[in-house]
């Protein structure tokens, strides 16, 4: 049943990459991934938001055919430090989207953290791209339109997350219609075991200390709050394309077993490994074949048990305000996101409390209307919403 | 990623099934299968060993082309009940083989338990047909031989035990050379916790209480000696074409993970459920497809751990045993067969104590010379290994 070596995509040549969010922690491991297998795999294009040092080292490693820059205030540097290089810097989102789109581009890598980083998905897809895709907010903001295009182009979707791409492992090879439901694994963050009572007096460094994983910061804020499960389980209901009702979560603490799919003959299938984000990454990449790495391994002569338990809905309200707008659907999803991600912003800065997160989002969603998903009203919808979590928040803290 | 439903072989015509060994424990839950799915399976062949009485209560049931008997004295009585229905009675081997070839049969559901499985396979590989397998010899003793008949014939071999069937439901979608290694799950069987010391005492009841799983009195005590995970790690070097290098056993108790696939990629893929052959033999009938059943599912807000130990080789020597004939090749892994079986067979009826087990499977391997897997060899190496381990038992116990 094992199905013969499906043939390289471009016969042999290297897969051509473009990053997007290449300083990031999802960017520079990819980057990581390269150096592995420089015969398989050839950077166009690499992206940063302001970090322009290390997009200035990336780029004189991996010779790029362009660099891209967020922030005009790095402009000069970069522009001066690859001065005869024959690496053009372009700026912005059209930089982006140019970088998304390049012909010798095969797969981009999507890994720019926000809404930010939903146009160049959008223009990778119509692009025809296949997209190794990182960044949570495509998906949560605009599913719909996202399965809408990949239909229209014939662009596929990989994801990289470590619970998606289990489930999307888990998936390969079997026939439509047999999965009854995802079971995704949650660490459970850092306040798992600390009691409701205390959460009010959650500190910033508490919060972005994740007992697993090592991730940027405002996905450890969102892994401790478990928003970070709640926009995994909206990304799920479309990648995957199955009702709110056929996801469910499950807290799993040593974050082993990545995620689970169960079959509807009570075949359960799940997806093992250490919590190391290099391994789905490359399977983003190397997909259909799987590239032998000295990625670590589980070492089960040590390895003593898994366990688990049921998510704290009362100490976590956030996972079930995500189950809740994916019922309501059009703008919903994207006000929750541009809600969350203003108050963690705000939480990063210290201007708001631990506690005060969700409620900050549910506070946005309880005051704006749902619209139909159109790309003009998702926009206008994270605007609003980040707006009125500051207002808010001045009214909380001051 | 997911294929799209694979067209049924036998274009919306249920599939034909013949099932070896219909009254043991395997064969009466492939019949509660085909009452679950009476439209797309077909049932066209129905054997046993001596148990008459529900040999034609199957028949009378499910309405065969015919039935098999491997006891001749059972004869009159069934051909007495099944009188004027049509159903034709045949006996023994060459029955078997009959009912394994006949046209209108798609797949064959073998379930006889020991060596006398192995012919009937044989000739349905001959035939081309699916072999839904459940007979652990077929590949224990002829491995070589059935793979190079597999080719040569084009045919199928899905298994049935839970860890193979876990392993192939893990592979299906995946490219060849990705597996690094196959992780078999065991219970540890009802000794797992027993000291060392005390195994010269352990009696026939107790090694017939399995903790997890229901099955047959043999296979039970296989699986009390640990010699079971040892022919399955005989059976997997065949089933997927790999060293015995690549194959490991961990102890896991509660059996939910029923057996794991790592990948080249550092990535790691589990089958589980609770431990109920049914499924296992409802997906070697469906593959490639999953069909809906009503089958109990793993409940995650009870199950609180999955553990997990090493085999302890010092109190199972039967695992190092199974290590050491594939090591050996040729006919060395027919001698550790037949000289379990008939060791088992001795210990079922108190002739044996336990721990002589894998002391006479020892002995017999010791004793008896390897030669090259032709089929006459390996009948002849299973018929020397039985009267070896008759010789030195009437020697131990008298």
């Amino acid at each position: 049943m094992i199905s013969s070596d499906a043939s390289h995509p471009i016969n042999g040549a290297p897969r051509g990459l473009s990053i997007l969010g290449a300083t990031g922690s999802i960017g520079t491991q990819t980057l990581d991934i390269v150096r592995l297998f420089p015969d398989r795999l050839r950077v166009h294009a690499l992206t940063a938001h302001a970090n322009a040092d290390l997009l200035v080292a990336q780029a004189l490693e991996f010779r790029p055919n362009c660099v891209v820059l967020g922030d005009e205030t790095a402009r000069k540097t970069v522009e001066e430090a690859l001065a005869g290089t024959g690496i053009r810097v372009l700026m912005g989102s059209e930089g982006l989207c140019e970088a998304s789109t390049l012909p010798e581009v095969d797969t981009v890598v999507a890994a720019v953290v926000g809404f930010a980083g939903l146009e160049p998905v959008l223009a990778a897809i119509r692009a025809g791209k296949r997209i190794a895709l990182a960044n949570k907010e495509t998906l949560v903001v605009a599913g719909a339109l996202v399965n809408q295009l990949l239909h229209t182009h014939n662009a596929t979707l990989i994801p990289v997350d470590s619970e998606h791409s289990a489930i999307f492992q888990c998936l390969v090879g079997e026939t439509a219609h047999s999965v009854r439901r995802l079971i995704l694994t949650a660490s459970g963050g850092p306040f798992r075991t600390r009691p409701k009572e205390d959460f009010a007096r959650i500190t910033l460094a508490e919060a972005l200390q994740h007992p697993n994983w090592s991730m940027g910061a405002k996905i450890t804020v969102d892994s401790a709050t478990m928003m970070n499960k709640g926009l995994e389980v909206i990304e799920a209901r479309w990648l995957f394309d199955l009702g709110a009702d056929q996801i469910d979560v499950l807290v799993h603490p040593q974050s082993i077993i990545h995620s689970m799919v169960e079959f509807t003959d009570g075949s359960t299938k799940a997806q093992l490994g250490v919590p190391d984000m290099k391994v789905p990454i490359q399977y983003a990449l190397s997909y259909p074949q799987r590239w032998p790495a000295p990625h670590e391994r589980i070492d089960w002569t040590t390895l003593r048990a898994l366990d688990f338990e049921m998510p704290d809905v009362e100490k976590f309200p956030s996972l079930q305000l995500a189950y809740a707008v994916l019922r309501k659907g059009g703008t919903a999803p994207a006000v929750l996101n541009a809600a969350n991600e203003q108050a963690v912003a705000l939480f990063l800065n210290e201007q708001l409390r631990f506690v005060e997160i969700p409620r900050m989002i549910e506070a946005a969603l309880d005051a704006l209307p749902v619209t139909e998903a159109t790309y003009d009203a998702l926009v206008q919808a994270d605007a609003a919403a980040r707006r009125l979590v500051l207002e808010h928040a001045r009214a909380v803290v001051h």
